[in-house]
């Protein structure tokens, strides 16, 4: 069911969203839709919850081959990036989610959580880089795990939303031209 | 109207908005309203072109002092974090605008537009620092102004979104560090 409710809010978008429209999408009826989710809100959490297991378990995946920092950071940010179907698909839940979040703790909180963990983890790699001698003089890690989040992430949403402007290389060129004054290639 | 308009937008959401809750908070009849904007598409480019008004007159007021090409970008992009109520309330409109704007070819376009016109005046900028000798080594005025347009509207989006996280100072000084290394001081 929330893979009905995920294509609902990638395909129709935000307001689409309904227990009926996911009824609908799924094949089941509105009781057991409501029986699951109460709310907007329950349906946006479920969805939103989805796309972080799905970008965590790629970072897990990509820690479990032991990259050089560097390479982590690259293959993390790069996931923020809609670069294909699936990734898209996840921003356009991330940007829907987040634009309601403003008017729901609950939704806040979740997103606070995500966002977070993001950001931890750039850092610690950050961290290792500095350990190593692997990156530019001057870098801090938390400040700079905090820009590198937000050079992505503000990538990602205009490539989304402006990719008339903004071309799906241009965004890729933006964040290694980023990546590589951090962590200048030797 | 489009003050009122605006006010539900910044108060309860892009969910909210409808042509009764504005003719309500505009104590108009929903004809008036229905007059003025036809559909909520109508309501949200009518927000959000005030919103974008409202940045463009500010960039040339900054403009109009003939600032120095870091002193202009600074100003520009400080203007997209929502660091006082104001700029808060115009993010919160973007940002609703943004998520919707996916959906919508009219939308895409305003959106597009404005974002367009924010790079092209960093890049302009970015341009002459690298004529005046004042921009890291390496600048590439257009791929670089995509890059700082990102950081401070992910910068932005995650305050606004994730404010426990990220805290008004850290917001700015991830900024303020980001463009140190663009356009380092002397």
């Amino acid at each position: 069911m929330t893979d009905a409710l995920i294509r609902v809010v990638v395909q129709q978008g935000l307001d689409a969203v309904s227990i009926r429209a996911v009824a609908r999408a799924a094949g089941v009826s509105i009781g057991t839709v409501q029986y699951h989710f109460a709310t907007k809100d329950d349906l946006l959490l479920a969805a939103y919850e989805r796309a972080i297991d799905q970008v965590s378990a790629r970072a897990r995946a990509v820690a479990a081959q032991d990259p050089a920092p560097e390479a982590y950071i690259r293959s993390l940010l790069r996931e923020l990036l809609p670069l294909d179907e699936r990734r898209e698909a996840e921003l356009r839940v991330a940007l829907a989610f987040s634009a309601r979040s403003v008017y729901s703790p609950r939704l806040t909180e979740l997103y606070s959580e995500g966002y977070r963990a993001l950001v931890d983890a750039v850092a610690g790699a950050l961290e290792q880089a500095v350990a190593r001698g692997e990156a530019a003089s001057g870098v801090e890690p938390r400040r700079d795990a905090t820009e590198a989040v937000a050079v992505a992430d503000g990538l990602a949403w205009h490539r989304l939303c402006a990719p008339a402007v903004l071309t799906a290389t241009a965004a890729e060129t933006a964040l290694d031209a980023y990546l590589a004054r951090l962590l200048p290639p030797r």
